[in-house]
């Protein structure tokens, strides 16, 4: 159904859209190759939210050329009138005659009616080349438009015995130097970092992307001018966090979720986010809410209560855990706040996607399968 | 120093010596090729302890052809009367002109000797070819000639959060069978598997090896009925093996390490190792033990207590770790007793020397870099 020339081209559309992995969220990172058989004549991406979508970038890149070409895009192009007219109708007018999708639109509102734009038209449309490569994009994106809820990446580092911190607390550092980068990197792509109070009072923390830590490869694509900083979100039921926490007053958007708001004089770029009455601060309801912040993919870095507390309700899409070669022993303190399991039929299985050295330090990044199979009392979050 | 040529024959010369990898212990791996510029005129390895070494076949396989060539062996040839005449004697005889060495050898007392025996003879000696790859071919053969105990591989399996069992004590299975798989290829390699009185009551195991599960690859190379079994050593300080325990009974050896010797009815192979006076087991001593028992590679499977107790009394040089992708809690049980840690100064360090995926699981082996920097309490060995 696909010719090898379709694959090179789509594949080069899917590059192209990992031009805008920091920046675009909460829109999704697409591309677009617009050609004439094996000849390129015009390609673009999204870059940030707000900005032309890839198939206008690379229908201007074309101009008359597009007339007869293909359009090669990483997902349906959008049918609604927004702050840009839709793009299935700007590919009607440029005059292609065919469209290849990588997926169709994630959202079951919309799904399907750019495509049906274009096929009105007379176009010749085909979906599903490079399918799972194309949905790698856009994780946050994606788990939102399904399900209502982000998409999760929960960070823990421990030694290899599963340990983080000593049993009088002591931690600094487990992991080195090049694992410290790579957190960077995906704090970078993500929309939000999500932490406690426990985790601010602790280390006062700056949860923000440092462009200098991002290494030669990532800034050399990826301006400090362009830097976007993801919104700091820390869960804070007893209003512990304070204006003098060093995080509040960084370069950003901070959150800080509370029962109730208090009346300190907080930066403007610091909200107070007043969740429902009821006991402790409900995660799933929390996570919903995020999603109207337009926060669709969470990078968590917290302690273990926050990572049980999101593993027993389900919340968790990718665990990434770093490894440093050192022995803490039986009385440190583990990974996650995690009680009651009895059955190995009832234990959280994950799939390994990647383990790699980072540094000294081992990383393995995993999915998980299926979550928790019981009821268990509720961790302490923060 | 050394040509392609060199390397390349000393590169064979190692691929040899792993065809003892499963039969030679207590005595080293040691591969020999004869060669005639990068013509190979002969070669050979040792198989089995009380057969010819590999200098022996190679010399035979070259016949005339060894006058004037040169011999590469991964070990320095020896030098002593024993079962066979000295190696360097026959090399001499054989009339080679340059004799080229892995490594001298480890056995500080006779280290040098067989080399002197060459030089003597007006024969040209080079040694340190391949060094570090001759070197690992024999840990445990060099572990005890430098430093009078054996080499130890510390075998443990949880999962990612680093538990092995729920706080129940249900655990089976954490480790899907291609771990198992190679948990019985390195037990195939071990001069003796280490085990305790705790573990073969919980799990009556075999703690053998079983040609079956070996694998193609080994089996190709392993017929059957060269099986060797490990010794199977099990502390049992309070006599609580008893006749009727699975491991008594199956072929091969089996120590029982105890305080003092029961009466009961035991198999032929069965050797009650009776240890000095005095509180518990003292592993240490265990150790040197056991290489008069001409056992100088060990692989521990065991709990909590034993682990605990051999990284607390340095004896640990390799550990390997199989992580299932489960996360079993903060109740559950953890990897190893090792208590009282109260600065990462004192944490134990390791360097990772491998991981890759078995099967759906991770394995890690790493080497012991620096050993526990404090005086903690002992741990339960059993």
């Amino acid at each position: 159904m696909f010719s090898s020339i379709d694959h090179a081209m789509m594949l080069r559309a899917i590059k192209l859209a990992k031009n805008g992995q920091f920046t675009t969220t909460p829109n999704p990172n697409v591309g677009c190759v617009i050609a004439r058989d094996d000849e390129i004549v015009g390609e673009g991406y999204h870059y940030r939210a707000g900005e032309p979508h890839a198939e206008v970038f690379a229908l201007r890149a074309a101009g008359d050329n597009a007339k007869g070409a293909t359009a090669y895009v990483t997902l349906e192009p959008c049918s609604h009138y927004g702050r840009t007219p839709p793009c299935a109708e700007a590919l009607v007018k440029a005059g292609v005659k065919r469209v290849v999708c990588a997926m169709v639109d994630p959202n079951p509102k919309v799904a399907g009616r750019g495509i049906a734009m274009l096929k009105q038209a007379g176009i010749e449309v085909q979906t599903g080349l490079l399918e799972q490569d194309a949905e790698a994009l856009n994780p946050g994106f994606i788990k939102v438009m399904k399900s209502g809820l982000p998409y999760v990446q929960l960070k823990l580092a421990a030694s290899l015995d599963g340990r983080t911190a000593l049993a009088n607390g002591e931690s600094k550092w487990i992991t080195g130097p090049a694992a410290r980068a790579d957190v960077q990197r995906y704090r970078a792509k993500a929309g939000a970092i999500l932490s406690t109070s426990a985790t601010v009072l602790a280390d006062d923390p700056s949860l923000n992307v440092r462009w200098q830590e991002l290494g030669d490869e990532v800034q050399q694509g990826y301006p400090e001018t362009e830097l976007r900083q993801p919104v700091r979100v820390v869960i804070d039921s007893k209003n512990r966090v304070t204006p003098q926490h060093r995080l509040v007053s960084l370069p950003g958007k901070t959150i800080l979720v509370r029962k109730q708001a208090d009346t300190l004089a907080w930066p403007q770029d610091v909200e107070q986010l007043v969740m429902p009455e009821g006991e402790g601060i409900d995660l799933h309801t929390l996570m919903a809410e995020l999603t109207k912040h337009n926060i669709n993919h969470i990078w968590v870095e917290a302690g273990a209560g926050l990572a049980g507390g999101l593993l027993q309700a389900g919340l968790v899409d990718e665990l990434i855990l770093y490894q440093a070669p050192k022995l803490m022993g039986s009385d440190s303190r583990g990974l996650m706040d995690l009680n009651g399991l009895v059955s190995m039929t009832q234990v959280p299985e994950l799939s390994i996607s990647d383990v790699r050295m980072v540094g000294g330090d081992i990383r393995i990044t995993s999915r998980i399968q299926n979550h928790i199979q019981a009821e268990l009392l509720n961790a302490d979050k923060e």
